[in-house]
């Protein structure tokens, strides 16, 4: 049974606050613990469980000798975000980010600027992981990481993508990029550009790309429309995908044409 | 001020059994209130607004002759589904669907397979509009349209995008469709793929395309990812996105050197 420390404990991690001053997050749900207990077990601090989940993986827990509390349903859904709570949740630490050694000469990466929801932050994040980005940029004033909701939507690639939180100027400096494309309606056509190896900045969701950072834009680019068309963007989300997948697709067409 | 009757009957819009039973929906936001009265005026029954969109709105409202009420902000928060609603809320007849004339021998559509989502419903419904698409095929399972969450995540793309639910193996009959792409993680590469016009079948979030449409499927798509990836799969309205871009780039061009 939970006690009323443990319980507030937990909830108190649903506040992004709480979670900067503790260093730790939570996540939800039978398959993504599973996965940080095969790629990260280290960083669990805690996982609370029902009887069905702690009978099934019983001995991967005693192998990874990890701390686990049986807790009822009830009490799952007390401390569950979702509206169908999924056998498990961990308390974890805050990752250490490992992106020192990114390089832009050979590889492309993001940077959110301002990317405010959760479920765009989660998605761009997966989409990052299935292209082989091994780490995205956001500004200070992008939607936290460890938000339940963002671990939610990656699907598990959050265990998998670095996340740095920096000033796009620091980025640039510190890793010495030249190619800074930027998300815009009034860029260039994506499709007839060369793109090559550097940094893609993705604007917030209403206001696009901040105007303080236009002018360390070396190349806009945008996704073409049909003429026809009356919606006035795309979602970041979107954008962030289809031009991900064109950087991809020229890159490893540049790779196969020189091998 | 609102009657009981009235506050009744807009919070039964909130679900799916009494948007169908009565055929009307409620749509929320100044923004996209103002798109309906430009472009489907007809379609609003009644406005429920704050002062301050009715004194600014006036003169629009006279003019297109909208039956509206004033109400309060507790008022509106109460009817409203959004976190921070936004000045005006409106209920709408249902839209009547014009998707006779669908020539797939030029255009291509999307199927969508049981999508349940809200949030990628409303997004592959901003990306249909962006790419010309008038009309979307959907599954009777796929996410009801008239679902507050679609509208709001389709920024006013609802209005110029025709979502008919139909059976795929009817659609295919009614509209002689030759080419049946299907998003699969089995697929060939979409960027080796010659893609011609006909309609893109996306998968359920969880399940992909039931097992049941697979015979349907002419030409099985994936999008490539990078080797060392362990995400399994993208998102629907991601998957969606980046296919869509890919048709539009292909049949773009396709026109551009015919002419």
């Amino acid at each position: 049974m939970l006690s009323k420390t443990q319980l507030k404990q937990l909830q108190s991690l649903h506040l992004k606050k709480q979670r900067e001053a503790k260093k730790l997050f939570f996540a939800e749900g039978a398959k993504i613990i599973l996965e940080i207990m095969e790629q990260k077990p280290d960083c669990i601090l805690q996982i609370f469980a029902t009887i069905d989940f702690i009978e099934k993986h019983h001995a991967l827990l005693q192998e990874k000798k990890i701390q686990h509390f049986l807790i009822t349903n009830d009490e799952l859904k007390k401390i569950s975000l979702q509206s169908t709570p999924n056998q498990a949740l961990a308390i974890c630490r805050f990752f250490e980010d490992t992106i020192n050694d990114f390089d832009f000469s050979t590889n492309f990466s993001l940077y959110l600027d301002d990317v405010r929801d959760p479920g765009n932050l989660g998605t761009i994040i997966r989409v990052a992981n299935w292209f082989g980005i091994q780490a995205i940029f956001c500004s200070p004033n992008t939607c936290d990481v460890y938000n339940p909701k963002v671990i939610q939507a990656t699907m598990g690639a959050f265990l998998r993508v670095n996340i740095v939180y920096a000033e796009l100027s620091n980025v640039v400096k510190t890793h010495q990029i030249k190619n800074i494309y930027g998300a815009l309606l009034s860029g260039n056509n994506v499709y007839n550009q060369k793109l090559s190896p550097g940094l893609i900045v993705i604007g917030n969701e209403a206001n696009g790309i901040s105007d303080n950072h236009l002018h360390l834009i070396t190349t806009p680019l945008k996704i073409p429309g049909h003429p026809t068309q009356l919606t006035e963007s795309l979602n970041a989300a979107v954008a962030a995908s289809i031009i991900t997948a064109e950087f991809f697709r020229q890159l490893q067409n540049n790779k196969n044409t020189k091998h």
